[in-house]
């Protein structure tokens, strides 16, 4: 069932970083992404790939991580995602990226959920340095990075408190909580 | 597999409108949005449901139907669909939705591919037309109609020609054509 796995589709933070994701796997999440809508079909996404420490440490390097969680300045070492998928905009395709994105990144991230795996879409990235870093060209335009790995946390869903307020929170446990609106609260008729 | 999910959920654009969509079923697909990833948690997406011929009716007014297709005006009557989600970003909540509604967007349709639906993410929409009709307040900014129903129309995958044209097309038997980009030329590295 998709719910079951949009569930368990959680934004992972800390992962098993020894366990290794293979270049044909994120290969193949790209392929969904690939198969996926894009508006007018412009197909404007393109995508880096990476799955090896050099490169991995690079990226991670450009990213921050849990903008909520303001004691922690992102996973430990063993605890880092063991691959990434930047998705870039071509400008020459087009100016206008749409949510493009989104639908890709989701077909993404589904899909490394079934593999067993999971990971985090980061928009808060250093654009600049990593542009810099990879040798991107200017033609294309950063949009995400997808941080991928054997997730190492648990997350739960929660319904927004009184308060409403949206923030995820770790508890003392490590287990990290996400509050979510509920259904009749986002539904406007 | 959520590959052949991906695969099965095509954007559709003509339907058996003689099947209806219940409105507990778009609660449900609305269901798995809610349960998605969105930026900072932030949540800032809101739904208006339709699934009754008056207000599909007023809707698909105000939609424009497969640019590409120049000669077709969009589904005729018997061909429309049952249900429609309008994806709304609340203004004060953010002022910035980034990939939210593509993310939304992808389960929802994803969902409905499951349950036998189909549909179309618009983002061609009259929207200040379409804001008089229903009302929407000034705080929510139109983001995307998706259309659904019942799909009616055959939609197959292509590679790309050497002409590198993405426009999709039709074929005398009806039949809608997608070109897609091959794998190896959407990985930069």
């Amino acid at each position: 069932m998709i719910r079951d796995l949009i569930i368990k589709n959680r934004s992972y933070r800390r992962f098993h970083e020894e366990v290794d994701i293979k270049l044909d796997t994120l290969k193949e999440l790209i392929d969904l992404a690939r198969l996926s809508a894009s508006a007018r079909n412009a197909q404007p996404l393109k995508y880096i790939l990476s799955c090896q420490p050099q490169k991995n440490s690079l990226i991670f390097q450009h990213l921050a991580w849990a903008g909520y969680l303001t004691d922690w300045e992102g996973p430990g070492e063993g605890e880092r995602p063991s691959a990434y998928i930047i998705i870039l905009g071509d400008t020459k395709i087009s100016q206008f990226f749409g949510c493009d994105h989104g639908i890709a990144a989701q077909s993404i991230l589904l899909g490394a959920t079934e593999k067993g795996l999971g990971g985090c879409m980061i928009a808060s990235i250093e654009r600049q340095g990593l542009r810099q870093y990879l040798e991107i060209p200017p033609r294309y335009k950063i949009l995400l990075v997808l941080a991928l790995g054997k997730p190492k946390e648990t997350v739960i869903i929660e319904t927004i408190g009184p308060s409403g307020d949206t923030k995820y929170w770790r508890d003392s446990k490590g287990i990290h909580h996400v509050p979510k609106h509920a259904l009749d609260d986002i539904i406007l008729d």
